[in-house]
């Protein structure tokens, strides 16, 4: 009998997607639990992979006009109720702080210094940036108001997972507040579609990009704006939303300004947002069962080089030729970036090293050898193919062929992952077959299933939660994109007229 | 009689150091009070200036090894009470999260879901980065490990003061474990450099570099040490710090390794952490009476064109110069970063703009206007000049010789720091001399005093707690600089020998 393929992460995505998940994070390095109750620690691996998403997200921010600025953490609760819908829709996940004091009692630290007013962690600032906006904001000359704020906020959650639901994570809120209905629109569009081009392009995430039903919108949101990824389980994860907000937020604070007929009107307002969820989103997408595959433009190291010193008289030449390389390496660029080469030096064994950079997912892995000094050559490996796959290359050739190599390894995953989402993307007409599709193919894995669903729609929000509660399905979006939103037809559920063609998927 | 000069800033800095302070941060746009006591909001000028710091401060870290990582907002309060010395240091100013939702009660959200254990949001983050340690750290193969957090923390101030003493604010954090106190102290003294370096070279504030009396450590500390600016009021602003907390916290989280001799043995950590506390420093450091200076190193925009267009007709080809010096100046470059220029094309008065710049404290102003074009020339203000001083240049020499202006501007900005510091740092030799010396010179201004003096001493804690009531100064730091330290000598208060030389001074 035929041995079975040794993996690195155990177990497999088909044995069990949600645990291979968690081995990936811990074998990646990227972060674990905390003692505090559904926060992670962000480990240099994973801070390091966030380092570079939130710098090439801001380089679009700030080409976009927009300027970054800092808020209070707390938000008096007061603030959080002037929106009836907003403070209902996180009401029951705020961390409350009560007390500015510890005092000792009984040989024990206790609360003390109780405020007249309690304050929330922010779990997001429309209301506490209103209030700034309402003070900034007095005439048509201020707006647009184009600010975006990265942050850390706090949401309890129930059922933590790493990277895609965690008590406190790091975002990025941009807040924008314009004079009229169309301006404001536009921008919701504009930075969706930032959102939707830097899944594509920096994560290799392809994404399907729409807006919102009522039922899913944002908590005091007139329209929400979505992208959504399919990662390898088949269930779509929501990898950044953009609200249009109306007046809703602008009346709550109080956003006044004297319009161009000098009218006291109110500003109509933005938010939008992605996290530290794009990471989780990003290895669920790429990932395989040797570990995580990082995309080479956000990839901490994109090429790692490994000296392979069989013998002590090896060390100086070889780690002297490592250097040279990492040097003419560093010297190329990828998309207006050095490339980012990284030499592991450590003293261990030349398996475990390379298999830890597999499961890194660094992209691009060179050894160099006595005999590939010897020959001028190095043994390069990528991580879009298998471990034991290398290529033989003067030296001269990894240098100027790396930036291609990147582009190709950049280039291959998402083909890849283009090719599964389309594979998984499936148009239903019958509510027998929709039925099916969301049925478990493996009883082993309760949660694989088939996949996207394309469907005619024209239920209500009842109709929408009637199926949430029976196959844990819910309308991801109404696509912008008209091949897959089509023309119109019957409604899969209700038989009625629809306009056109939702998707439905189970989600994170 | 001659009129008085008029400027933008008032009171000015002789009437009332204090508020003008206010009105500078007000004036410059750098950030403002929020409705959350103590809490600041951080403007984009503001946010633009801090952005740099962070840039610049980040890539000295990577330099010297440190890696970034994210640890959680919340500390459980029994974490805290590990180590004895620190609690007590941060008990009394701490926000403690008590619930984790809201309920509404008779109308009105209350606090509810009472946790069974309290949480802090994080005064500094010693204990949660040591219980990370702990896990971390088997063997000392793991060790050094060099760690740097960027991060909001929370201290509850009673007098709160805008980026001077704020209840949020936002820092950076290195820890770091070692295997040995030798280890532990070099990085100590390495990132003590560190500090030393950024300011001097970067911020333009010369700072006297020295170690904390025992009375002024950080909770928990065995040597904390310090960099102290002077600043117009001739107080002192402890502007960095960088601790070596020897095993006291790795005792208290249990950070222990196996020794290269196969023993179990603690970790020696360190910790170090500048904030947003620098800019208030370099604000009162280099501000005059027409508002901030910015040194051109950290400026979030370095040069500003202002186009002049008396008549409608002159817009075009205006802008169109405008565009093109920006582009040319945008590829000079500056400490190795491209030029940062910008165009305010704002429809407001030439007058206004120009002051709004001067008020922001940009380094370089350039207008641009029709016999400017006509004449291929340029009018180039600085702001280390008066307002009015400007020099007409041709535009290609403009900008050639942008990099060297700028440069000039950093260096004329240090020079004059160091001077008024040298000036008002005296070496005083009795009691009689000191009190002297740290009495008001100007009834209307109580702070104003003679500035930092040199004394030698011998004195307990109880004594310096005694001068600090009588006198409200403290010893700032045991200078490490010899010609500041001097030799052996009679302590001023005790008359006992003295080693050397402390610097006295009030404080913010």
């Amino acid at each position: 009998m035929a041995k079975a393929p040794q993996n690195a992460i155990s177990p497999t995505r088909e044995e069990n997607f949600p645990e291979w998940y968690q081995q990936v994070v811990r074998a990646a390095d990227l972060a674990e639990n905390s003692e505090v109750r559904g926060c992670m620690v962000i480990k240099p691996w994973g801070y390091g992979l966030w380092e570079q998403i939130q710098r090439q997200l801001d380089a679009w921010f700030k080409a976009t006009g927009h300027k970054n600025a800092y808020f209070p953490l707390l938000i008096p609760v007061s603030y959080l109720e002037k929106e009836a819908t907003h403070v209902e829709g996180f009401a029951t996940e705020c961390a409350v702080v009560t007390h500015h004091r510890l005092e000792l009692k009984d040989g024990k630290m206790v609360p003390s210094g109780e405020l007249t007013e309690p304050y929330v962690i922010r779990p997001t600032s429309e209301t506490i940036i209103g209030a700034a906006f309402a003070r900034w904001v007095q005439s048509y000359r201020d707006l647009p108001l184009l600010i975006n704020q990265w942050a850390n906020v706090m949401r309890w959650e129930m059922r933590p997972r790493l990277f895609l639901r965690t008590a406190e994570f790091l975002w990025q809120e941009g807040h924008t507040a314009h004079e009229t209905a169309e301006e404001a629109m536009e921008e919701t569009t504009k930075m969706h579609g930032v959102y939707e081009r830097f899944l594509t392009d920096h994560l290799a995430v392809p994404v399907i990009a729409g807006e919102k039903t009522e039922a899913e919108r944002f908590p005091g949101a007139l329209n929400t704006f979505t992208v959504e990824a399919m990662v390898q389980d088949r269930k779509a994860i929501q990898a950044g939303t953009s609200h249009f907000l109306g007046q809703n937020f602008s009346k709550a604070a109080g956003i006044e300004f004297e319009s161009r007929d000098n009218k006291r009107e109110f500003a109509w307002t933005t938010s939008w947002g992605v996290s530290t969820r794009m990471i989780g989103t990003l290895l669920m997408v790429h990932s395989d069962d040797d570990g995580l595959i990082l995309p080479p433009r956000v990839a901490p190291t994109q090429v790692v080089i490994l000296p392979v010193t069989p013998k002590p008289e090896h060390e100086a030449p070889i780690i002297e030729a490592c250097e040279r390389l990492a040097a003419e390496l560093g010297a190329q660029s990828f998309h207006g970036d050095a490339v980012r080469v990284e030499i592991d030096k450590r003293d261990l064994g030349g398996g475990v090293k390379n298999w830890e950079w597999i499961k890194k997912g660094v992209p691009v892995r060179i050894e160099i050898g006595p005999r590939d000094l010897e020959n001028g050559s190095v043994a390069l490996a990528r991580r879009d193919r298998t471990p034991k796959d290398k290529q033989f290359l003067p030296v001269a050739e990894a240098v100027s062929g790396i930036s291609g190599i990147l582009q190709d390894i950049q280039d291959t995953l998402l083909v890849r992952a283009v090719a599964f989402r389309d594979e998984n993307l499936v148009e239903i007409a019958t509510m027998e077959e929709f039925r099916k599709f969301f049925t478990p193919k493996n009883a082993n894995q309760p949660e694989i299933h088939g996949g996207f669903a394309l469907v005619h729609w024209a239920g209500s929000s009842d109709d929408e939660e009637a199926l949430k509660q029976e196959l844990k399905v819910t309308v991801r979006c109404i696509p912008k994109d008209p091949a897959l939103r089509g023309g119109p037809g019957t409604c899969v559920l209700t038989g009625k007229p629809a306009e056109g063609r939702v998707v439905f998927a189970k989600s994170y």
